[in-house]
């Protein structure tokens, strides 16, 4: 850590569970912290270890030259920084904005920002609380590279890894959609296996051992249908769309079978048949990416 | 390799992609081997490789002490094997079905097998068609255990890991089908995802190495969250349900803004928005499994 990333002081606005994991590892790094949550009493243990807690947002800001706002949405992010005197104790200061939403809302807080003389950079957080402060942590970045690069000595005090993605604004954002997208559809896969698993009579401490051996074939398997993806090509040779389609229905009656809502994978294999329907059940699955991406712009 | 695998005999019905990897691994293992298709021809390379190449199932089934078979699911399996002849020729004979299918239709084939003099084990295969014949290969089994060491030998020959899950003859498929509810419910977030990114110009390749982060975080997590279901506890302390029903009306918003169908995604928010409704807002997301549970059986 550079001396300068000592010294820095910074600003924590949110203290849901990641906003107290951030401000956590600042004051871990030895970084003046000081916090402001909307709902009182969430500051507690941060001060206990050192933080200072401030009385408004207002009072948090003017601390620190850098703020870090992490909390549920942009509606939560705006309805914090978008009031007069919030506006203007920002002047001149420098706002991280780590709390995850549309690309569209990080372009229109970055215009906001513009317009009151705010120096704004977006991020994202792609892994757990229980990261932060650890090299497991991820974190993406957009914004101008210059700034990016001034507060990277403090953001760096985070742990883990950050990626710079692009000077536009909404880049970070688009980048935490698409992976949330992955992340919150195989969460929703699982909780529903589980379900279809206990009505079969197998616990999920059954279940888990080989459910883990599924997520550990999923990484390559990303790898390999991104290249497909982007060459175009769609080979289905070691496993066809048909096949995909036969092993979706058997899901979707075991499921209902026992009672169990089966939404998440009808949807998914309404999306397999359309792809069979348009004449591609010889291709691979991950051919539908290309299908939905051809419906939208 | 025990002598008697080396000497035993084996017939694969069934030469779709896997088929032919199955077959392939007992060649590579020195098994006598004798194979069929439903459609002709595609036998051609494992003929080559020193495989017999039966010109009837009924042909194929003689052969050998052991049947495999593995086409596209129980339908294809039934059309294959409930006619008279094949029936015949399978009296004493061993079927191990590693066809992907519901667990009632390998209890309903067990039966009809037990009605005809035929020794049955149901399995399935959790990996794809490249890790036959390697040690990332994953089998499950059921069925009678005495049945299932007895071709144990020959079954190893195909790599990777076995397990017999029980004597129940529907377990294999029971967690098969859990399995693939996990895997293609996964690959349908991935496909969408890879469609979201590219309409906001972010590629494929570009995501990929996000995406496989997204993949490294899932089997702790899985095992994680299996206890907890086990338990029935179901806490949201580091990532309530709340913030994830934000993440996924975020999803579906950047997903339908650029004309890209979200069903998928709409399936599982509405999952969330019912528990967060069932009054389990502050519970973590895995607090679904138990509520699409107990709508079941
Ligand atoms: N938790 C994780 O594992 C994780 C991982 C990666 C990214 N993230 C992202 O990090 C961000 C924060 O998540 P989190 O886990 O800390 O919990 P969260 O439940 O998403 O957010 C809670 C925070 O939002 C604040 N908030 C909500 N509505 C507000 C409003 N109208 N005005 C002001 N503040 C408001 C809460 O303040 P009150 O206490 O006053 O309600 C609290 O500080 C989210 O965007 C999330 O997606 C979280
Ligand atoms: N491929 C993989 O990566 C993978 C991984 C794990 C498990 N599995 C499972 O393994 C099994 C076989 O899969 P696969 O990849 O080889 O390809 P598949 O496309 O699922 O099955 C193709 C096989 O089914 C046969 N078939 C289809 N309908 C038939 C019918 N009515 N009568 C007789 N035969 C019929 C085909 O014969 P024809 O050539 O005559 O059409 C061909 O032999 C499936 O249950 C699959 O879920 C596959």
């Amino acid at each position: 850590m550079s001396t300068h990333s000592e010294q820095s002081a910074v600003t924590v606005l949110g203290l849901g569970p990641m906003g107290r994991a951030l401000a956590g590892a600042f004051l871990d790094a030895g970084l003046p912290t000081t916090v402001w949550n909307r709902t009182p009493g969430k500051d507690r243990e941060l001060i206990e270890r050192g933080a200072v807690g401030a009385r408004s947002a207002e009072e948090a800001i003017a601390a620190s030259e850098l703020t870090v706002v992490c909390v549920v949405d942009y509606d939560a992010s705006d309805a914090i920084l978008r009031r007069d005197g919030v506006t203007d104790a920002l002047k001149g200061h420098t706002v991280v904005n780590l709390t995850a939403d549309t690309p569209d809302r990080a372009r229109d807080t970055s215009d906001w920002a513009a317009g009151h003389g705010i120096r704004y950079l977006d991020g994202a957080i792609m892994t757990p609380t229980t990261t932060i402060g650890t090299p497991a942590a991820v974190f993406i970045h957009s914004g101008p590279a210059k700034l990016y690069e001034e507060h990277r000595p403090v953001l760096d005090t985070l742990g883990g890894t950050h990626t710079h993605l692009g000077e536009e604004i909404g880049r970070a954002a688009a980048y935490d959609i698409a992976l949330l997208d992955i992340f919150w559809t195989a969460m929703a896969g699982y909780a529903h296996a589980l379900a279809v698993a206990r009505a079969e009579g197998v616990s999920a401490r059954e279940l888990a051992p080989f459910a883990k051996g599924i997520g550990a074939i999923l990484p390559p398997l990303f790898e390999e249908t991104a290249e497909e993806v982007d060459r175009g090509t769609f080979s289905g040779e070691g496993n066809p769309i048909t096949s995909a389609v036969s092993s979706m229905s058997h899901i979707v009656h075991t499921s209902e079978g026992h009672g169990i809502d089966a939404g998440v994978m009808r949807a998914a294999e309404g999306m397999a048949r359309r792809a069979i329907g348009l004449g591609h059940g010889t291709d691979g699955f991950i051919r539908v990416a290309e299908l939905l991406g051809r419906s939208g712009s």
